[in-house]
């Protein structure tokens, strides 16, 4: 092993070359399709806090978060295998609600929960494995210079509706739905896979989002702050830095256009050559990178 | 919700019911195919001890157990996804120990690391979901009166190697291998797919994997003490009522007698049409029933 890693940047880059990942879903071709194969685990005090959310809310956002890795490829999702790890205080009217939230998720995105696996343990860690299909899969790394950089929907009601509940404040129910009930954008990924040619959804915020897709993409995203479709009710700063919108963040060539916005998306800049992140022209560092909480 | 239902016994019927399972896999038709779905948590302090196994070894037996519940519907393993829950104290030599062990199961099974998430947490809990591929599955759910209950190899073994291990006894390697490095029965599995009724692997011990079968199969299954294969260094007891053998129990009409012995494999009793277990005609409850920190 390469005894140069160390820290948490060493772990993350150690465990994704270790798992292979590279993108939001392993992609295996299987009997003429493609099968898609994701894992997303979440946990008490670090994706979720019970303070503000019900079981019911938990258990809806764990299966529509896995399963918005599945849009990110343009996919569908077919099945979900659930690992959950409980108190052994947690009552059956608990675990009912939990599944009941899981089960509504399912249902919504036309999933089904085939099997699970539950053990006691300190605290509430929910792992979900979704298994999808995708006729024309999207990676993350086929983005070209000259390119357009688009996004689904608008950014950062998700962040501002998180400090809304953490902070109690009344109202503003438009942007806590955002936290609450995520939308896995599984139409919109499938209606653009014929044009684009990289994709992931905004799980981690825009910009982290954006550094992944050039990472992997190997070129430049230049992109222009009023271009970013604001949530109403939410700063830039959500937009650029909130994570957990699940909108699609793609890159596509500019004769497709009027794909972007037959879906009610926006055009937010333009893939370039010069590596990094450049907002109005002047090169950012991704903010509220977590390098290790999510998704290797 | 079924509001009679309290304590372990309605949680576990409640979840069985919740994640409507009732066998090793969910078994889905796909293209042609059967796709076998599973997923299997372990975690420190409840499925393994880090006092007498190395990361390498937790590594190799998580995969190894998971794979076995693929083998028990006589699938072969294709893919598989980690979710890893690690201390904020693991260094990369230990996690790279506990993947080089996750990997050599991989390798020593034919199974391909796909994908993970990894999060922080206070324990190691590690959930190892398995994409399987089987053309013949086997429930536990076909067993018919007056056939044959048939076991591959020997029992007891990894119940008696726990018991060396945690005492600390020095030699009976080939008990503490029996714990250490389980083999999944896959090959005996797809021969054995034409001709068995039932099958389930034998993870929580002979008694308790009999149960399953004889609640699935909704008959009885009549054992001889005498019949029982126990694994050299082991006691009946062990064999019993010991889990993580990972050996294949099945049913089989009885002209096929001679499959089992092809195998290697024995014939330990027969299924009748009286519920429940009988040992030496004598019934029995199965003992060591863990109603909780097992698959449901």
């Amino acid at each position: 092993m390469n005894l140069s890693l160390s820290g948490e940047l060493g772990l993350i880059a150690f465990l994704s070359k270790r798992l292979k990942i590279g993108d939001d879903c392993a992609y295996i071709p299987f009997q003429g399709k493609t099968l898609l194969l994701t894992v997303d685990t979440s946990a008490e005090g670090i994706h979720f806090d019970q303070s503000f959310l019900s079981p019911h809310e938990i258990g809806y956002r764990s299966l529509a978060c896995a399963i918005s890795d599945i849009a990110a490829m343009a996919g569908s999702p077919l099945y979900a295998l659930i690992a959950l790890s409980i108190r052994e205080t947690a009552d059956l009217e608990f675990i009912d609600s939990l599944y009941s939230g899981m089960e509504g998720a399912a249902s919504d995105f036309s999933a089904e929960i085939v099997g699970g696996d539950t053990i006691y343990g300190e605290k509430l860690v929910i792992s979900v494995t979704i298994v999808g299909e995708a006729e024309r899969p999207v990676l993350r790394s086929g983005a070209k210079e000259g390119e357009l950089i688009g996004v689904t929907g608008s950014l950062g009601g998700a962040r501002r509706g998180l400090i809304l509940l953490k902070e109690d404040v009344a109202g503003h129910e438009n942007l806590k739905k955002r936290y609450i009930s995520p939308v896995p954008r599984i139409e919109e990924g499938k209606r653009l896979s014929s044009y684009v040619s990289s994709m992931i959804d905004i799980s981690d915020g825009l910009l982290i989002d954006l550094y992944r897709l050039s990472e992997a993409s190997k070129k430049g995203m230049q992109i222009e702050k009023e271009r970013i479709p604001i949530e109403t009710g939410a700063t830039l700063e959500d937009a650029l830095s909130g994570g957990d919108d699940y909108e699609l963040l793609f890159t596509i060539p500019s004769e497709h256009r009027e794909k972007i916005e037959g879906l009610g998306g926006h055009i937010i800049g333009r893939v370039i050559e010069a590596k990094g992140i450049f907002l109005d022209g002047e090169k950012v560092e991704p903010k509220g990178y977590d390098h290790f909480n999510r998704e290797v």
